[in-house]
């Protein structure tokens, strides 16, 4: 007789109906692979209200998370309810409960993994969390395995792939950012409230996840400073082309020399030509520079039920290799036990880099010299500049690329101009990658 | 007292020597993250006379590959030696001396892995092979773990550094074919024998492995179709480009609506803008579409001793993981005990595709019609023609891009076409890959 994994599911949603579905259809190759039969005992879902797929076996559906997660015939968790709070009591629980626990909410780990992952490996217990950070891309397992070997220069993300789908229909497309994000929301990308991908609240998660991972040292979520796409209008896509350039929502965490972390979520401007560049739509991409590794980059759909739930059960199968062989906790993950503090998060205004600034002025004579003094007094200097429009129908747009500055100079150079009197609205910064 | 773990390492060229210096400079990394030790306790090289690196301890060398293989107080055997027959040997003698062995010999896992994985599996051993196949890409995990719950519908693969390279030369610089092998020679991506890389045969052992572990049958190299990059001429190279395309040395493995699975080796034309098209240099690239995963990709440098060794060391990281967790075995390789017949290979005649087709003829009236009339006989439709030169200064070269046709009755169309008394030298095929 097999063995069988007796599997229980938090959370019936999109992600977790597409777990059922995954378990069901692949049901004799996950046996063949595992010479084990998996078995999903419970279900807990948020309310009874709602049509459900056929795939979700009545008999087994409650509305006690707890319940299942603690649920003695269960040895394995799926949760996928979301949040942070309640999810995390869930998790707490399953592992208390000695249950082996696999999670895609990235909130959860990037602001309670300091707690739950050194409680899963003190029970020697796995929590699997591949799936938190772009579903169809196995990078969380690239970084713990693949690379265990080497040390990690520089990672580079596009980690929201609804920025990158709006970003990428306003450039090819030439929308505005209110008709990109109805497309996206149209087409399944964006939630009904967008706020957290396109602030960049969701790329900051998964950025610290994936610093934590890659530089040993955990990153609290709140110390990344982050700038949303929401501001970025059909002329910034415009005036980047012209300048040989596509935007795109980057993710990004690099030691400095002094050994601090340098970490930023933005949208930044990025070579036409480059590999970043060639990452559109609803993709994803990390790209990583190791030592002996060399440059890698790895591209998937980053989010979506199908990818997400692709990846869990990738998990889960792990997972249950790990249990038929008696070898839990086999790749720790000791970096989420440090304290924030261990290794600092270098200051925001250190950055280097070079910039895409777009003024609104009113086509006066004098107000391009006094904002190129206005810079100038900062250490800004400018490497190109265009001018456009101005006439009756509206304010001149001015676009300049700075050379290499120092951020904290630019900011105060932008906070000086955006008072001078013929600016007519907040000039709109984007930084470069030039990769 | 920590653990220590004795490794013995066969072979000690380039990569070898790569291995030991990873080793050195990272062993604190490591043992912090295994909690063990690790120690290179035995060397086998090839022969005395050869200046080393100073980081190869003289005290551990010696130059029998069997006494460091079936060495009493060695746990893993890192075989780095290269070739088929010896290396063979000296693996199936590790593994039954009861050695984990990790190797990074494409052909050898090609060509022995149905008898050597067997054997491992058997005795509980680990057999790892991640740097077999694109060196710096961990494809080989990715297949194995992170798409264990997926079924892949197509791989496409750029699995020749040094072809990519010579290709990528020769389109972007203009150079000829012999040139841009020097060139590669010089840069160290070639051997002084090149052979292997520019006819496909290291490609052919590569995607035998790929494809064996993707579509769960064994693959036997030599039953995959090649063609290699050598007869590819510059004017091949121009052409491409004035149709907006460029050439990609390829590997394809995809099942056929019947069930077979087709597999071929052979430069393409891809799409300039296409993901595989951005592929260039020494870089390699693996596409994989999963049925839930979607379309994903993961690029990097192919070979080298650095990534290689890097690879093998990763791989010797997650064996040491499982000698501590007692979990040897744990990520069976079922499909490479399948016999080759178990799925069929598609015959390579029944290949649909889109073909670029260079014909050098003399530039006597008549000859294009005859030569369209013999395509057209064999149901070739032409899509696209170009003529060019085709004075006194040699043959003119005709192009035509076909329409989709069938690969049996191209070639034998093509045979027909050469034998007309105006066609001067054989006509260059090479396929269309639209993606």
């Amino acid at each position: 007789m097999k063995r069988t994994i007796r599997v229980g599911l938090v959370g019936c949603g999109v992600v977790g109906t597409g777990i059922l579905r995954l378990l069901h259809d692949n049901a004799e190759t996950i046996e063949g692979r595992l010479g084990a039969r998996l078995e999903v005992v419970a279900i807990a879902a948020r309310s009874a209200d709602r049509a459900r797929d056929p795939i979700v076996p009545a008999d087994k559906l409650c509305f006690d998370p707890f319940a299942v997660a603690e649920r003695e015939d269960v040895e394995i968790v799926l949760e996928v309810m979301g949040g942070v709070d309640q999810a995390g009591e869930v998790v707490r629980r399953a592992l208390e409960s000695g249950k082996h626990v696999i999670t895609a909410n990235k909130a959860l780990i990037a602001e309670r993994g300091d707690v739950l992952i050194p409680l899963a490996e003190e029970r020697g217990l796995d929590l699997y969390f591949e799936a938190a950070v772009a579903g169809g891309i196995p990078i969380i397992r690239m970084l713990r395995e693949a690379l265990a070997a080497d040390r990690i220069l520089s990672l580079r993300g596009i980690l929201n792939g609804t920025s990158n789908y709006i970003l990428t229909r306003m450039q090819r497309d030439g929308l505005g950012f209110d008709e990109a994000l109805r497309l996206a929301q149209e087409a399944g990308y964006a939630e009904a409230d967008p706020t957290l991908d396109i602030s960049g609240g969701d790329a900051r998660h998964k950025l610290a996840i994936l610093a934590t991972l890659a530089f040993g040292a955990r990153v609290d979520p709140n110390d990344i400073p982050m700038q949303g796409i929401e501001d970025i209008t059909s002329l910034d896509c415009r005036f980047a082309k012209r300048f040989g350039f596509v935007i795109r929502p980057l993710a990004i965490a690099k030691p400095t020399e002094a050994g601090a972390l340098s970490l930023r979520v933005h949208p930044a401007l990025v070579p036409a030509g480059s590999v970043l560049a060639g990452v559109s739509g609803a993709l994803n991409a990390v790209a990583i520079e190791g030592a002996m590794l060399g440059p890698a980059m790895i591209t998937g759909l980053g989010a979506g039920a199908l990818p997400t739930a692709m990846s869990m059960v990738s998990d889960l199968v792990d997972v249950c290799r790990n249990l038929l062989a008696g070898a839990h906790g086999r790749v720790p993950s000791r970096a989420f036990r440090s304290q924030p503090s261990q290794r600092s998060v270098d200051d925001a205004g250190a950055l280097l880099s070079r910039y895409y600034l777009r003024f609104s002025v009113k086509d006066r004579p004098g107000v391009l010299a006094r904002i190129a003094g206005v810079l100038g007094a900062f250490d800004v200097s400018i490497e190109q500049m265009v001018q456009e429009g101005g006439s009756s129908d509206g304010p001149a747009q001015v676009v300049i690329l700075t050379h290499i500055a120092r951020e904290s100079e630019m900011l105060s150079a932008l906070s000086e101009v955006d008072r001078l009197s013929h600016v007519v609205a907040p000039t709109m910064l984007l930084r470069i990658e030039d990769l």
